[in-house]
């Protein structure tokens, strides 16, 4: 390893920010979105470059990114692989020892975690976890902005408005699942879970330390019960396509509808990192009623990515 | 739908335009096509993103698009969809309303007309039609200024030098076509269409009011009598190669040869959007003669959509 | 062909430079390479777009030409043709006249060498080899600039170091292979080569009218015995897979171990363009080593392509 990667920063999962780096990064993100919508010029990247590499499809992840990029300034190489896999032409150490020479900072959406890790190790650059099948840390990054903006929460202490709230994941116990327990863990909040047997979270995966943070429920409706936030996720998460069928089967209870929201708080918000489908994971009537902010979520994933790419490559500002 | 999406403007088939709209875009056209070649600074687009939507191949659209929102100091997310369509993983209006959060421009290349309205009507930011199975505006956008470039009309009345000329189109009953027959009614100049039977152009996709507004002739020689322009396409669109074989046929006695120009005017242009297969549509000897302008043709897309994103993005200048 | 086209400079083989050019494009590309090290802004192609065709996978020739566009200020439109070929849609000499009406520079990576030339031989602005199956100059300058920076020559006087050196190509006589003995021509420096029978270098490929710039040895100690630089390539070059396990085979003696590297000078360096194959052409223990320069070699082929794109843009400077 070249010395001083170790010096790098990176953001690999939820746990390697600390709370008070979340506390600073909403805080950042809600300025950054501000002076955005005020069509205000702020171009701190303006000399930066980011790489995306893709190993599998993504149009939110793609254009939260590249666009958040480009506001600030930086520019972007967006490198798809296709079928082919990093690390098959040659080792993924090479591949990261080359790319981190031509620019700033890389954003990966990979298969394996260990990969991801791999890359990270022989980094120059700083590398952001863009969907691992164990980790979605940027979504969660956006899901929990977008609850504190919805909840009016003064941005000088963002992390006041999650203390003692319960979230409910519905569904698969996939990488978002498991982001979420290590987010209740750093920032002090509690996730309910409820998926079908077989289906269910990986504590070995989510390698939270406190069990306190998060309770499984066999039946999804004592999940949402007194739920602040309920949230899900399509069943047949990417890399998953071949068991679709005994998916739809296995999951037919877990569609989140009216009844669920009915026993959460009264103004409980819904949320979905989308692509959505009405009448599997969620009925049209919960994501496109009152209750659902999903476009915000979507549309914060760009502010929280910019405020995150920012902080990687410059530092704590202000 | 979103309050408000009714305020956006789009630009999604020629009629969408009022004459005194083009008037103004021709002019602005050709002089953001004079800055350009002189090299002055003009960024009026700086902080402004592009995402383009291909769900058919390009050349032609994509570098002009990407090239010309560059030289206006803008920036492009660059999407294809291969063999996937929009409106697969999610519902197209899904698909819309993500992604006119994240970027300010959309333009869209796919296949009915119909998916790119139904976007259009779900995005908050203007929608461009980058050519679908019933309508190519940009193209003809540059097909006119091209001609009025060409006849010397003084930028300050752009639509003088095009009252009462005819257009001859030869071939096919295409997307070209009857944007052709749109432009004609909006602009006030005569259109005369030859196809072979099975090819011909529907009325109802054009959607012209005034019938008066094109002729349409057996025998391609009498639409191209006195024509001020020729112009043809390939035989075979995109989305038609299966029909390859029978339409090369059916359509061997509509190649634009210098017979047809030779029953123009003396002075008449010929053009064609590109990629041109000579032998097929057009004899060598008229599309690489002295009165061919497709290279101009081809350059000048980029210019009018620089006009047009300004337009649509920033209003009247000046 | 357009009046004017032959006033452009293109780079399609190394040859197309003159020494006194190289001395130059080494000085700059120093220049700028210290100038990003230490964030100066430098920005001189502002107003200038590239265009990429990539008819072979890239990523090192992608992200070296892309970040260092950017770096430079300027813009890229990257265009793959996947499994069609540039010339499929129309002749190659339409598409470079389209496109080099649209963007300032166009670089190629295509399979024969004749197809680059007719594109050069219609385009409006300069087109670069980003790799043909005939030639890489792009990767040779980057090889000699690191040679000359691992040696310490003042960057004021940069072939000096050069003179009377000799360079090792251990391997496949492929395009790399060429590309050394027009550099070994016009530079003034000697090439020894080793390939198995049947994968020789191509006099009549490679064009040096001074057969005294390079040897050819049967056994590849002999070619490394006295060497400053030894340097090689994969076995099975893009294009070539078919023949994989033949290659495996027939050079298997070929691979750079620590034999080799202990019979040339004792500082001498190590080279490879990378991807590599540990165990295949190289042994770890050398590219791994003290004597391996490849990810210098690698990051910069982005500084010296910014000197190059700077050279053909905007000629000479300072």
């Amino acid at each position: 390893m070249k010395p001083g990667a170790k010096l790098v920063r990176h953001y690999l999962q939820f746990r390697d920010f600390r709370a008070e780096e979340y506390a600073y990064l909403f805080e950042r993100a809600a300025i950054i979105k501000t002076r955005f919508k005020n069509y205000e010029k702020y171009t701190p990247l303006f000399d930066r470059t980011l790489a995306m590499i893709f190993e599998k499809a993504s149009t939110r992840t793609r254009v939260s990114f590249e666009a958040g990029m480009y506001q600030m300034g930086g520019s972007v190489v967006n490198l798809t692989t296709g079928d082919s896999q990093l690390g098959r032409a040659e080792p993924v150490e090479d591949t990261a020892r080359v790319i981190s020479r031509m620019v700033d900072l890389v954003m990966i959406r990979t298969f394996e975690q260990r990969k991801l890790e791999r890359f990270a190790a022989h980094s120059r650059v700083p590398v952001i976890n863009g969907l691992t099948n164990e980790y979605h840390p940027c979504q969660i990054l956006a899901d929990l902005f977008t609850y504190i903006e919805h909840r009016g929460n003064p941005w000088s202490q963002p992390l006041e408005g999650l203390k003692g709230k319960v979230v409910a994941w519905v569904g698969d116990g996939n990488n978002m699942a498991h982001t979420w327990l290590q987010a209740a863990e750093v920032l002090g909040f509690k996730v309910r879970v409820s998926t079908p047997g077989g289906y269910g979270i990986d504590p070995a995966v989510a390698g939270v330390k406190d069990a306190g943070c998060y309770q499984v429920f066999a039946n999804p409706l004592d999940a949402c019960r007194g739920a602040h936030l309920v949230t899900t996720d399509v069943w047949t998460s990417m890399g998953y396509e071949a068991e679709n069928e005994a998916r739809l089967k296995a999951f037919a209870d877990w569609c989140v509808d009216r009844d669920m929201m009915a026993v959460a708080q009264p103004d409980a918000l819904f949320m979905h990192c989308l692509p959505a489908h009405r009448g599997e994971e969620v009925e049209a009537e919960v994501i496109d009623g009152p209750q659902s902010v999903v476009w915000d979520e979507a549309e914060n994933r760009m502010h929280v990515q910019k405020a995150l790419m920012e902080y990687l490559l410059l530092g704590r500002i202000g």
